[in-house]
């Protein structure tokens, strides 16, 4: 049986002791990889944005201009993501697009830009998908959705503060313009292309005046989560009965392009937090 | 009414036309975006990993040495992938990882590293979760997963190659030892440190000699998808009652390594496909 | 004395004791520095290229549209460079320009981008201005020149072909340009104006027309220093009486762009050299 | 005639015909260069280093341990180039390396990296070459010299007075050490290889002991531009008699590690000059 075993033995061995011999002669590849530090002490922003979700937003019959639900995914699974990762300081939201900003002493994952762009890109699409039924219950996802993210440095305090703001000056021209674009449509009866010919050219003081002569609607009046997009903040809250400390992620829909918001949430831009 | 409407839009206007204002003035930021074209020519990889599956796979419950369910889930969700992005002309998969070949030709995304990168781990994750229950009927997610991906450049066909032969090595190296690893404890009654000791500085005929001798274990005869990974090829095949042509995405369990494959499968490193 | 020695050093001390602690204190802006290895087994191109060398040119009154002295001291120049750098396997100069190759394998400064492109273009400046003299005797170098340089990959063999045809065939197309636009000045009387208009919308035929019906000149027969540039190969050749080997660097004016060129030198692809 | 010149056209006209066809197919090379823009609002060090100088400085016959001409050399060298690039606004100098602070808002070159990096470490061989003979007029430059150079970018004002400091610091260092290391050898009488031994472990406490005690030597006494190095800043100086303004560029050795420097010099950090 000896004899048996070792003949196998001999036959089994060779692939086996070629893979391993293989193994580090195919290894040098390895030193094809090309290292992606970022450079120190800047603000390192991850912004996702929703691949072809315009379609995706048909197919899965979101309300126009907003859908509440939808929103609210986007926050949880942002939420999730900054739960995750500490050095995440502040997040903003908007549509189908989310900003991380990790603080500027962040040594996450060595600062390699990619490790830290595909986790974060990766745990948001997760999540979006993973709690999609608590916010749609009625309606099934139909196929698998996916976000690109790409990474920006910002060296200044300055500089971050009008990222941030730069993201929420674009989600209030684009709120105002689809908010006016669908009323057209749903309570003025127009098509898709009337509409778009109808605002073509118009200033923000048009699509108010549209808004208010023509459909009684105050703009000023809409939703903060819809003229705003989200803010997600870490904070500290004391539980009331208890009386014991924890940290909460909380959601608001304010400005935070004036100073008011810098001011009283300092804690952002502190960097020993 | 008039007045009451004038003295309103200047309220209303004031917010408004500052957020256009101020989306110019912030747009600068936009500049601090790092153009990331990766060289023309090269054959492009994007391999995931998995992160934290060590304890992703001990919370499901995942079965020792392998699960099937798994491996067939991460070989759907690199189905999916392979399906949208036309550009991969093979993937490579193990445990908790795949890799993604683009053709070196490939102007996806005018070849930008970021979201070839980013979109394909996006793609991958969220058909992760998405398929699921596809294959754990029984077991609920319990918590979104993550993975995080790299982009790696091979300039030659051999380069390639070898990276492919590289990772299918490594399969062979883990998937012995950990057959080998798990028999010692679920046959051999061993704990987990007595197992890992009794391993400790053997070479792959150890392993083998134990299985065999201890456990009358053929290593040879183990499912071939646990010993090779799984080759995902794109290939044309003809409908057999319509005689139609249409393409299917086919995972194989086979050696890479040598040249047989190659041979038999000369379309992957063949540019004009 | 003893005492007034230790008041003396404790007075020394300080600032010294300071700067060491400042080192190890500043030492950290070393971490901002960004590693940039090139991507292994490609050719490495460092093309070299003059500031402000049509100002250069006039300040020095170079001999138009060909100063032979100005080629062969930029010839000298890449001389001293290749002669230094072993793996720069050829290289190939036109007008204020050279291009320098490395080999796909080389390890130079470990790949170091900056440190090649930097070291290439020091030694190709400093000696262009140290072996000025020998070229320009009677003419004294008025200010230091400079000269900029970039660093190109290439993955393949017919890649970096392309890459030198490419400026050879730039070389070609310029000189004819230069020598019919100077002639029509130097001998046809006609302004610089005027015989810029006359050049354009020309194609390579009217202008061998120009020089041939008018001045008589066969572009043909003009200097293939002047058509074709330079190309340096390193090549070993036995002393005619010593019959020892040694390694020189010839200077060819040839076509590269036929495969003729490269059959005769197949040494300048072949890895092992 | 005529015919003759035909066929003469038809001969000459092939190989510039094919030329121009060949440029345009090979012009594809140019799009495998990498744009390198260095990110917006940082400070931009350039750091020249010296090739071999140890070699350099022996073959030359360098006083030791400082040779003031080479020094002067150096400080010649790098005003040439900061008289050349307006943006440089502090730089500093010690040994054979040389660094050079470009503005946060420079955009010289549109910020590519490359370009900067090269034009700057290319003028500076120039000038040392081209200005060599006013500084050593009776020592003949044997060889042409080479220096590397790199890009590095920081971020906030105090990483750049950091940096700045870290050179100072080092400065200081090396120059206790070979001022040490010489007195013992060329007034001690010790070898290179005892000198060595001698030093070997020594604190600076150390060395001032042994420069005090063994040789008389105060090393506070020493001169200012051996000890800090020099500093080059831009100022405007009015011309005592025509009452003119104009810049000139000033070197300084002083501290630049305390606060004193930049409190005087505050021009330096301040982004509208």
């Amino acid at each position: 049986m000896l004899k048996v075993f070792s003949t196998l033995l001999t036959h089994i061995e060779r692939p086996l002791y070629t893979s391993i011999m293989a193994k580090s002669k195919f290894e040098y590849v390895k030193s094809f990889e090309i290292e992606d530090k970022v450079l120190p002490n800047c603000w390192i922003v991850v912004r996702i944005d929703g691949q072809h979700f315009h379609k995706f937003s048909d197919k899965h019959k979101f309300e126009k201009p907003n859908d509440i639900r939808a929103l609210k995914l986007m926050n949880k699974a942002a939420i999730r993501v900054m739960s995750e990762f500490k050095d995440i300081s502040i997040s903003y939201g908007q549509s189908d697009e989310y900003s991380f900003v990790l603080r500027k002493d962040t040594q996450l994952y060595n600062r390699r830009g990619s490790k830290i762009m595909t986790y974060i890109n990766s745990l948001f699409t997760s999540s979006y998908v993973y709690y999609w039924k608590e916010y749609f219950e009625d309606k099934k996802l139909l196929y698998p959705p996916s976000f690109d993210s790409r990474i920006v440095l910002y060296p200044t305090d300055e500089n971050i503060r009008d990222y941030l703001s730069w993201r929420q000056a674009d989600c209030h021209i684009n709120n105002l313009y689809n908010t006016t674009f669908w009323t057209l449509i749903q309570k003025g009866g127009l098509t898709n292309v009337e509409a778009e010919q109808r605002l073509c050219g118009t200033f923000s003081s048009d699509k108010n005046e549209i808004l208010f002569t023509d459909f009684g609607i105050n703009y000023n009046n809409e939703d903060e989560i819809y003229k705003k997009g989200t803010i997600l903040l870490k904070k500290r809250i004391t539980h009331p009965r208890s009386g014991k400390k924890r940290q909460v992620i909380l959601p608001l829909h304010e400005d935070l392009i004036g100073n008011k918001f810098w001011a009283l949430n300092s804690e952002i831009l502190d960097i020993k937090s």
